[in-house]
């Protein structure tokens, strides 16, 4: 079990970042579609993906606003935050085997609702913008440590 | 195997909706843990949830993202949509059990660059505005069914 910190709006600053990072597996498009029935076939079927201008079976582009939630949820602020909006622009496409990486930048903070406006990119292992947007999110008071549980486990049949 | 059906752009008209519903499982709230990374005891842990103004764990704000996304892929303009942009703003929660029904109502078309502007609105079972936003999509130049591939079939550890 490992550890997430949670960032207190006080402790937070302009220009602050963090950064989060996960490699795109076959196994984690069939969870994205399964927990959302995005059952689009340029995600899960090769044979169709292969006439699309992709070539290959590519990420659904949620994914990428999945792991910005991510970053937010567990990195900056961390656990306590209230995510109260978020806009994406989707660049390019993932495809599975790239790596993203978020990284997150403090542009703004309102202390009187504790309101943190966080600049969102997701750039891939050489270095592509893949998605570009904004968050806004309620800091928690204050910060601590919180016992992450652990990644569920999870089987996908073949 | 059920068949989706790709809407073409000059086949989208003003005010044209289209709607997706799922209901919110322990197990999809594992999957999109698992498939982001995103472990945030306030989805996971009933003990943690249970010290949170929510009071029992509630599903991440971005499923809702991801089933708007699954709206726009599945049911309008359909697959061979490519998603542009996306912006959310999360109202309120989502808990276990409760049923997520996304609105999807055309709000602009631009027929040179075949963009759909798409208002996005996600309800609970009691009428409760979940979250809103606003999608830009690329759709189809041409329409017609494509085979829906199954849902991944998915087993969840406890």
């Amino acid at each position: 079990m490992s550890q997430l910190h949670a960032i207190a709006f006080g402790d937070l600053s302009l220009e602050q970042q963090a950064s989060y990072s996960k490699t795109l597996s076959a196994e984690d498009i069939a969870l994205f579609a399964a927990t959302s029935g995005d059952v689009n076939p340029v995600h899960l079927d090769a044979a169709y993906a292969s006439t699309t201008p992709f070539q290959e079976p590519i990420g659904h582009g949620m994914w990428l606003g999945a792991l910005v939630s991510a970053a937010i949820a567990t990195r900056m602020p961390g656990p306590g935050s209230v995510y109260r909006a978020q806009s994406l622009q989707f660049k390019q496409p993932i495809k599975v085997g790239d790596t993203a990486t978020v990284t997150l930048t403090v542009t703004g903070l309102k202390p009187r609702v504790r309101l943190v406006t966080i600049g969102c990119e997701v750039h891939n292992q050489d270095g592509v913008l893949l998605a570009k947007g904004e968050a806004e999110v309620i800091a928690p008071a204050e910060g601590g440590v919180v016992q992450a549980p652990d990644l569920p486990k999870v089987t996908v049949e073949r």
